[in-house]
């Protein structure tokens, strides 16, 4: 039915709501999923992990650049990627939704297409929500998940100790280059613009480095140098990075060609949704992991090159 | 620090999140709080009960009408009650905010303290959230809660049987006379505009009808008639109501002045987070609750008044 209504203030609230519940399939342990006050689901473990992640239209994403589809697979991986940064493992979202009435159905029903296709691989699934009436499409998700068995405790940004070996999981970068291509209207290296539309976090890989003893981790979503900054002031350190440790090849056509510096890129990249973490020096990582430096005494600064301070790098979400 | 700040854009994120994990204390039970990429809580039940619920500037609130204060305890409120709703209490939110960087820090310093003094009663607290950039100032919480052991299960809105008793607890309608004295720019009945700023939902009072047998049970947020129709479609039954049985008495001088019927702000009513649920006619209610109508066999409509069809009443997010 709803499908046939062409905008959101045509199929109604509750119609809207009904379509969404329809296109989503209730995930294992949901109890009570869409369509009553509260969802209840089993946590086996009696321990929740809970995140929360807001992007807003114009400020996050843009509907001319990315589809409503990925504009919802990257709004679920921003949520996923945070509970699996602790070792854990996503089991339910909750999306709170505002959109203009004007807003066709189909748009809404294809980012929760999205945002049930990124939850899928994790085993989660979407059991709740909240749609209201808004200039801005908007769309707030929070993630509950547990850490799984094969994992001690959540790793936090605080455990890193001198003498670490710190490891990059996935690559950071292609999101910011896809970004500067995107924004100078460019139609150049089509798989970074991808990877900006729709991440691919590592979350297994994430997972399985917590499995191996890791003493920090964090979700690189605010920028690597600055999450790197987040693990070093929280664990009272300082990382020092090798600059070329990073592997820089799928950025280095598109840097030649827009006249920049690759490494920039992967030190201010966010919203590859990669991790970062570490390890004690004498543990080897998983094989996928990236040594990019090393856990010093602290400093005067939290994250240096070759004992240099780096400058800052990074989105502070209230800056223009 | 941040006090000293005049605007978001002044403090930043970063200063802004320091300044509200200041200002909030973790309740019991939270062993990983605000500050990393995700919140650990404990749930010795194994079971979350998960609500969210998103208001925006303009649309559910106005700065010129509210304070920040209000605002967060009515925000808090709406996702406690639906948690209480269940049978629930919550143990834990998580709040996602926007705002321009143009917003006092104050704002929003005063909006975490509303929020956290209507945890304080719930025993809930803030344990992460999000802070980004927006033009209209958007609120986006997330509960998570337990049933407590004294509930045998979550009381859902598809358990209504037939023969059973209509119960509600609270009252509705002061909320939206409330802000019909504020839409007019009145001055008069400033108790219900109080109740409209800031309601005072009976938690405890939906939690103890719960331990009493409920078969259903609602928050009262899209108004007591539209919700009245949920329990009944979720049930498969018809709710038929005594339009006598509500105490209107705190409505009736604002009724007179504005002329209108206050029965109309009774039945259409959904902000006050009011509670109404259903018990067997045998089982004696808990002296607060109020007998307002009987579960009938379904019939054409879900609601009805001396088997009359109640013209529909209440909030589609989605109309102007």
């Amino acid at each position: 039915m709803a499908r046939a209504m062409s905008t959101l203030g045509e199929v109604g609230e509750f119609g809207l709501i009904a379509a969404i519940a329809l296109a989503t399939r209730a995930g294992s342990g949901v109890e009570i999923g869409i369509g009553d006050d509260a969802a209840l689901i089993v946590l086996p473990s009696g321990k929740a992990l809970i995140t929360t992640d807001m992007a807003i239209e114009g400020v996050h994403f843009r509907t001319d650049w990315s589809s409503a589809y990925e504009i919802g697979r990257k709004c679920a991986a921003a949520n996923l990627a945070d509970i699996a940064a602790m070792g854990g493992q996503t089991r339910a979202l909750v999306v709170a939704f505002a959109a203009p009435a004007s807003l066709s159905t189909e748009w809404a029903l294809q980012l929760t297409q999205g945002i049930n296709d990124e939850c899928e691989g994790e085993g989660a699934s979407v059991v709740g929500g909240d749609t209201v009436r808004g200039d801005a499409i908007t769309i707030s998700i929070t993630a509950i998940g547990e850490v799984n068995d094969s994992v001690e405790k959540p790793i936090t940004r605080g455990g890193a100790q001198v003498g670490d070996i710190v490891y990059l999981l996935g690559q950071t970068g292609a999101s910011a280059a896809g970004l500067e291509i995107l924004t100078r209207g460019m139609s150049s290296a089509p798989g970074l613009v991808a990877l900006h539309k729709v991440p691919k976090p590592p979350y297994e890989l994430a997972r399985e480095f917590a499995t191996f003893g890791a003493t920090s981790m964090c979700d690189v979503s605010d920028g690597l140098a600055v999450d790197l900054a987040h693990i070093a002031d929280a664990s009272g350190v300082t990382i020092d990075i090798k600059l070329d440790a990073f592997d820089i090849s799928d950025l280095q056509a598109a840097a030649e060609e827009l006249e920049m510096d690759p490494i920039e890129w992967v030190l201010s990249g966010g919203e590859d949704h990669a991790f970062v973490g570490t390890l004690p020096a004498e543990q080897s990582p998983p094989p996928a992991a990236r040594a990019i430096g090393v856990v010093c005494v602290r400093g005067d600064s939290a994250v240096t090159s070759a004992g240099v301070a780096l400058r800052s790098h990074g989105h502070d979400h209230f800056s223009a």
